[in-house]
């Protein structure tokens, strides 16, 4: 182990969020884990909670203090409301934090107050931060020292709609979106027993969810003006991944070679971005176990309606593959560094 | 066995309609199977092809004259273009049929000619025939003599659309829906290895689904005027069900329990159809196995959307449950007969 | 409703058991539901538990007293010694219980002891109660009050098993079992997490489950000495079914047709068990939803071993259908009814 | 790119091993694909066909001639019987092959015949053909060119049986094996026609599986003397994984902590196998796209028997991880190279 590499800290680790974290930075070249936390667990190694991780890594859950102490960047996949409070701590002693939770992802207080219920403690640390989506925001991002790493059901959305509301501004838009059941977690639920989930599909917080205001914030700035959107997901029987179908009205006849260009011209050095080729449909499959997003376009001439299909597995893109992007921008790494891995075919 | 019940006929029985006909003819109380017939496994017994049957219905599959000639109503899940041709050696003897294929569901030739690229051999039969969506079309139903028994998208999609478009006329609709893999049939291919589903998720033919006329025929009728719609649907990696996210843009404000008034009130006397509690979120997994249509009514007050989610078991409600109900009202029994099916919890 | 039909009450119906013999008891023609009651939902209609049930059942679960005072008959759904409680008050009635637990399948108070850490408190009810095998203890049942209605791998292994050791007597067993995870029921568990259950397949309890003495006593009679078995349960990604693969060391060459006599001279009466054709295998999928065991019959001539593998559904042939058969044998109804189900295809 | 390094080539690559061999592939750090051939879609891109890789590897299928001109080591995942000839190929330019059929598994060409019905038309080179399973023979598969890569169950089997066989001999093996989907590969059948597999489970060539006399053929080595099994394999509603339960009848009593021992001594060297903690259960999960093999220890005391159970990646450690674990073998490159995959918790 070379001495002078980055140390980072994962507080929260033995969550879904985490444990996908220390997976991806086990392989990662230019950092070394510093250290794991978990309130829960501490104490115990993190592989007797996830036995795939056995003689791999046995490494035991500290306190999260020793955490901050010993490492350099911190990771946080913890409730809302408690990453504010570790990136004071953060804050004193120059380290940087990532926060795979909602505290840093909204600008208004007043956005984070109706749909978390709770206030921002440390206002002047929000203006420090930064919203972590890298294909939209990297020069903001290279610059802070908080990232609120996006939620998964945003990537997917901002991704798939960036590029048609650079064009026009804003316009009407529809989400209709489908995750896998790792979304909701490692805690056991009603909607995560097995025989609740599989063999069958559902809605679920229907308009209502917390991710709403956040896709707004982001498609109101590529906008320029306040979109509006009707956010509707859904729960697959799936372990991972999510499907957003994006439906926009368009103000004008486009044709779908017309619209493909945008989409081609936004991404086309976006090495996780993927648009695919005309005719091809996004399917969750493709990008499993990736940091990819694939994008298809397609347009409903009769009705003049753009559909963008957009896919991504909702661990890695949308959760611990995209904070590992943003660290890999906040310490100065090559950006797709830990982030190479190849879809599998099955 | 009574002398006098009636005989049915399944032309087509092994395909998956076919046999799910089978299934529940078994348990019908007021018609016998008077024979079943398949081209491709003449000869041979239904149970040889699904075991399931086995010492339950080991009945050989026929030559399809054979069923003609000893039967009173004929089911045909056949290819579009070979119902017709069955239906004109039935209208010869004064025999009923009920197609589970497209060949009776539009009215406009033209529509059938564009998405279906075949013509009408026999107009005349196309005059006598009624689309089979009992909910909406019970009284020309039961006049008629040949039912285009509907597909299993556009029963979801007209079941959640109608009481709004009645309610409004013509108003933009987006459906975006999703289906069990069964829906494609008994076939093999790519789209349903195991591999190539499970753990997938996609969408198909976005925009460009043959249901989408045979949707919007019947939303027109409701609207009073033409309805366009946009139809995106998506392959679920599981067996049975069907369910329709459709998006109405509202010409006015209306509450959540306004909408769901109008609901209440279109299916009070509807057995089949269940508006579900405000708050609860429709699930395949409640209506499978069973010929129950479950709807939740949701409304987004800040984009003024009308959101309308439906549920169905695409094989029993989506197509042999729905036909059976389409013989009851055809040949006199009582509508509900045979098609009591519990859905189970699991 | 008639009035004379007799009343049946279901003591821990919001269990998934319970709501089994709920769904199949509304569709039995000759008795009807007297009441249902659950200690964690009492006040509550089964259908906001189970909305499956939504117009359909809307009952409300009550005290389990007032279900002992209107019902003749009781099913008991309840954790192991609770049943023994309520039969002793049934017994005081003069009513017929039938539980679906493990209080009375053991003959051996000892093996209760060992496996399930208890006592029998009213040992002179055991001598009443009987094991209910229908189709290896018909006899026995319809002269008792009391049944142990046998557990879902003690079903499927005493059936796969019990005609070869009736001619050969005892001989070494291995039973390797595996289970839908609806087995592991209602409550909330790491073991029943979609994403520790979905792509993931593993033993638990290797030769240390409590159906290892059911079986061995059932196994054990049928041969006329102490079979001893080795019986290793795994956990499947489905919801419904169970299927025993059972390995048996013969002491002499015998050829697959001579096996395949023994069953099919066992079973030729016996509706609910179907022995397969040569060459066929048992399949989870034949099963499903219906109360029959599928049996398939193999020898291993390389090493002179029988192999038999039969596949039941859990829920029924493996809980409530067998309830409900063994409910008909006591209350003198025709022993198939209620139960003829048919097991759908997909 | 380096130059030095050496290329390998995949023939067959468009099958489920192949694809796999090249995800691998793609991240190995010591050697590069210096082509791909396919006899089915010669001149598609890779990508064309599994679009998981699309902009990854968009490389082109080419004929094999042009493979083994251009290539130092060649992949087979061919139809058995072609492996050979283009082993005879292979010979003549002093080229090493790594065949994941079974053209090179079985010394005896009896067996070869009697399970897979051809001869061997180049005996000479399959004296120099090794079986390669590193673990237990790993020093004669660095001295030789052409390698047998062994089947997915035996795999599993073997590394579960062969520290009890060294241990004590020859002794009665029964193998319940159950794999995922993709082991019966890319093509299309009924029985991974996903209505058929999903929410089903059953056995499949019970007693009759060719993998047969591959697994006696190395347990035989193990002890010493003949071995004869009884091997029955399931058909797992799941994409990947193998878990082999195995059931040893022993010659004396054993406790668990003994026969742990064994089986820790023979892997303590081993990075690819994890003798797992006592109390623990092997589990498919815990290895997915990852090249272990986890292995739990379990007596039952009551019957003498020992009990192993193993989980292995069908298509990583059963199929394109241990190719190149026997590729890095044969070119000097540390085992353990390319193969660094960490199994994900979900």
């Amino acid at each position: 182990m070379e001495e002078n590499k980055p140390k980072v800290g994962i507080i929260g680790a033995s969550g879904y969020a985490g444990v996908e974290l220390i997976r991806l930075l086990l392989s990662h070249s230019a950092v070394e884990i510093g250290g794991i936390s978990s309130v829960s667990f501490e104490g115990k190694a993190i592989s007797e909670i996830y036995p795939n991780l056995y003689q791999i890594d046995d490494a035991i859950l500290e306190d999260e203090e020793a955490l901050i102490e010993q490492c350099d960047l911190i990771f946080t996949a913890v409730p809302h409301g408690v990453a504010e409070k570790i990136a004071i701590q953060c804050a004193e002693k120059g380290e940087k934090l990532i926060d795979l939770g909602a505290d840093f992802r909204l600008d208004d207080e007043a956005d984070y107050t109706q749909w978390y219920d709770g206030n921002y403690e440390a206002p002047e640390l929000h203006a420090q931060a930064v919203y972590g989506l890298p294909e939209l925001f990297r020069q903001e991002i290279v610059e802070k020292n908080f990232v609120g790493n996006p939620g998964c059901y945003p990537t997917a959305s901002a991704l798939a709609l960036a590029p048609a509301l650079q064009k026009y501004g804003a316009l009407p838009v529809i989400i209709d979106a489908k995750s896998g059941v790792t979304g909701a977690g490692r805690g056991l639920s009603e909607s995560s027993h097995f025989p609740n989930v599989n063999e069958a599909f559902s809605p679920y917080k229907v308009a209502a969810h917390r991710h709403t205001p956040e896709i707004e914030q982001t498609l109101s700035k590529m906008a320029g003006s306040s979109v509006y959107i009707t956010f509707v997901p859904h729960l697959l029987p799936i372990n991972r991944g999510i499907l957003a179908t994006c439906y926009v009205n368009l103000p004008e006849k486009v044709t779908v070679e017309e619209a493909y260009s945008w989409y081609e011209e936004a991404y086309k050095n976006e090495k996780f971005v993927r648009v695919l080729p005309l005719g091809d449909m996004a399917n969750i499959k493709n990008v499993k176990y990736s940091n990819y997003c694939d994008i298809s376009i397609h347009v409903d001439s009769r009705t003049q309606r753009l559909i963008v299909v957009s896919a991504i597995d909702n661990m890695v893109k949308g959760a611990a593959g995209q904070a590992i992007q943003n660290m890999n921008l906040l310490l100065g790494i090559v950006e797709t560094t830990g982030l190479e891995m190849i879809p599998p075919a099955f």
